[in-house]
């Protein structure tokens, strides 16, 4: 695999970082924004997301016992052999709570100069954006426009 | 205002609950589902996250300092003066990272039946989701279609 161009930026700026700072613990979701960008061996993600050695070995090892990261063997030459993490489908699935976290520290809590990070289409190249819309094809502007019920699971308190 | 059907439901079967025992620290984030999901105080709150009183005063008091939430008097008759909880702009944004926490935790960490809330158009009533799509309409399947590339905040390591 080509080496992640993000590797030679630092994280100062980093969007989804401003954000889960102000609304939760970071590090799980700075672990997830490393293997989304293609970081993907532990000493990478150590030196980008600061997190002391043992956290970042929890929260990999949680990772992937619940199935959400897997570990790869690799080997350089000359070197042991180490693994590295990669996404699993279920991870993969949490994209879009990466991508909102993104937009709204991008908006809300980046620093000066904009994101660090722009997503574009892989096949034509425009940006890419979460939009929330309803099934009869209306785009929604905020979550004034969205009613919530009851779904299937709701259990009335006995 | 009504008071929201939600209160007569449990909270064991939620989809975001699910999803955030998993994936970060929780109480924030449960704090913000019952604020978009119509519950406005301290009270209602507590019984419902469980969270211990200290924690959610915590939780609420920096929301409002960060700008997410204010704080709106009300007092009931015969009662001393409280404080109920609305979202402010800053804090409506952050629905679209509730919408995907809910959507990955009804995936892959709900509780059998389904999901307890179910989320509709308010103009229509169609089901609502998170579509990531591109400026020219493509819409995308799964982070796998993203390029990420470095945005305008990037700055390369010195």
């Amino acid at each position: 695999m080509a080496r992640p161009w993000i590797l030679d930026y630092d994280t100062a700026n980093c969007s989804i970082g401003a954000a889960v700072s102000l609304i939760g613990e970071k590090w799980t979701f700075l672990v997830l924004r490393e293997v989304f960008n293609g970081v993907r061996r532990f000493d990478d993600m150590r030196r980008r997301t600061q997190a002391p050695r043992q956290v970042l070995s929890d929260r990999l090892s949680r990772l992937v016992a619940e199935g959400l990261l897997r570990r790869v063997p690799y080997q350089e030459h000359g070197q042991r052999a180490r693994h590295e993490y990669r996404l699993t489908d279920k991870g993969l699935d949490l994209y879009p709570v990466m991508v909102a976290l993104m937009e709204w520290g991008g908006k809300y809590a980046a620093g000066v100069g904009g994101a660090q990070v722009r997503l574009t289409h892989r096949d034509c190249g425009a940006p890419v954006a979460l939009q929330l819309s309803c099934a009869d094809g209306h785009a929604l502007a905020s979550a004034r426009e969205v009613t919530p019920l009851p779904g299937p699971g709701a259990r009335k308190i006995a």
